[in-house]
């Protein structure tokens, strides 16, 4: 491959599409791997190691931990989660773009460590439409969806801290939307500062052999 | 229109083909308006005013710079050429995203004015192939093309300045990464600021009213 991927964190409000955005994207486009994540957690009906996620034993999460071998980890409940740095790497290494759907605190810890990482928030275009989403799933309970939309409003304050905030109305417009970001953000001028340094010295050459 | 467009500067090196990649987007892709130069050059045969310049006289010219009605504007020997602020400001309005294809020193002052206007920097691949094709054109002068490379040496020393270097190896794929490049900026968090207090203050809103 001739470049190296990018890493982009994905996060948003529950309920703002972003599962079914994520699907479509990587059915549309081959250039693209979703980072798997390490959980102590117990496998469920029809989960697959290495595939939903990298089950492991708290002493191996923590081997992990000690060993710098995770890109962000946390703690919910009772189990860990977390990005093994490894898989990661690996991807970006072989020119594709890794995208990490995690949560805000996780999204920040990942930016602070890899500043060259795109932050992308996904929202509904409204929170009126947020509440009539969370509310049409019909799989939720009022106290569910009422806690889900205090959670949003927690989040919302940390969509400041993202470089892209990705208004999801119409899901085959919000897909290639998020193509264009980081298809765009290849082009960056911080990610090409080889390149400029590479064609800046062979014009200096060039001319000093005329 | 919902959105109110972007300014995009192209900039690059002579012979990066940037005149077949303007043709290209604007064929391909119908949100973009170029814009068009102010000068008080004559009209050569074929030019139309309004089409590929407006043309001024010099007391024209110089009342627009008085009554601040040029985004930017330079004097090459002895012609001034500028931006007309007010062409550019209803594209945008009208939901245009206008494209003003100048060179690196109106280019910095155009960002230092507006600050969200996106710098574009197109480049071929590498500096022999920018030879190859300044030489293949057939229609210059070794002495122009030499001229032209030494200029394009100077101009290197700016590209860090851009927000983005293009490189132009094959047109159609050019094409689509600029377009993804100005798409991908529509996203930007610091172009929805608006956008994200609405949405924070509205779900304030339905949390109190809960």
């Amino acid at each position: 491959m001739e470049h190296q991927g990018i890493l982009v964190v994905v996060s948003g409000f529950s309920g703002a599409g972003k599962g079914t955005l994520m699907k479509a994207l990587l059915k549309k486009y081959d250039n693209y791997a979703l980072s798997i994540s390490a959980t102590t957690r117990k496998p469920r009906d029809g989960e697959m190691d290495g595939r939903e996620y990298f089950f492991k034993t708290v002493e191996e999460f923590e081997k992990l931990i000690d060993d710098d071998a995770l890109i962000e980890y946390a703690k919910y409940v009772d189990n860990y989660y977390g990005t093994p740095k490894e898989y990661v790497e690996n991807q970006l290494a072989a020119g594709k773009d890794v995208i990490l759907e995690i949560e805000i605190q996780g999204a920040l810890k990942v930016k602070a460590k890899r500043p060259d990482t795109v932050l992308i928030f996904v929202t509904p275009p409204s929170a009126e439409e947020l509440k009539k989403r969370l509310i049409g799933r019909g799989t939720e309970t009022m106290d569910v969806i009422k806690s889900r939309l205090r959670r949003a409003n927690e989040e919302a304050k940390g969509m400041n801290g993202y470089d892209y905030v990705l208004i999801n109305d119409d899901l085959d417009k919000c897909v290639d939307e998020l193509h264009s970001i980081i298809l765009g953000e290849h082009s960056a001028a911080v990610r090409n500062e080889t390149f400029i340094r590479k064609i800046t010295s062979e014009l200096k050459g060039i001319m000093k052999g005329e």
